[in-house]
């Protein structure tokens, strides 16, 4: 079996796989921010928006600190790399799957 | 709402969700295979098989052709391309929240 990012309990990639979750990931991309900064115009009910940052809080994505009243939502950059790198290197794989198809067009195809 | 790469029905993301269809796509990265080739060893049923296989076809990330009795695999870039560039964007901006917590920590409270 292939070497893979991680288990399925913290799979960071399952925490992108909704839309709605890539917005959150977005708007936190650019700092912490609170709940409800975080969550406001999604346009979906509240125990959505609640499902959502559970599953990001749950695969390691978002981090959750309280003070007081405040619930204050961050990335977990570490985790977040670690897929980013994964994209990285299976991308620097396929492109070469590009450079191939390009000089094939090329160089044996001449139109 | 936020811009978002898919909607959910060809979202690349839920396609890598899974550490054995990003264990499929690692295979297909270096080029095109065959069923067989690409979802040997991986140490599941051949039903659990299939499912991650047509995951992988639904959200186009995985094109099949069908030649005889061969069925040959292949990547489909453009898809993996666009899910590729949100990650690296998302980067480029949570890279900033890097370099703020290092000039904090270099520049503010030196210990």
């Amino acid at each position: 079996m292939p070497a893979t990012v991680h288990n399925l309990v913290n799979d960071p990639f399952k925490a992108l796989a909704h839309p709605i979750r890539r917005g959150i990931v977005e708007r936190l991309a650019v700092g912490p921010a609170t709940v409800g900064d975080t969550t406001a115009g999604f346009g979906v009910s509240k125990p959505a928006i609640t499902k959502h940052l559970r599953v990001l809080e749950e695969t390691g994505v978002v981090r959750r600190e309280v003070v007081g009243r405040t619930h204050r939502l961050s990335l977990e950059l570490a985790v977040l790399t670690e897929a980013a790198d994964w994209m990285d290197r299976q991308r620097a794989l396929w492109g070469r799957l590009f450079d191939v198809v390009d000089e094939y067009l090329k160089e044996d195809n001449p139109r």
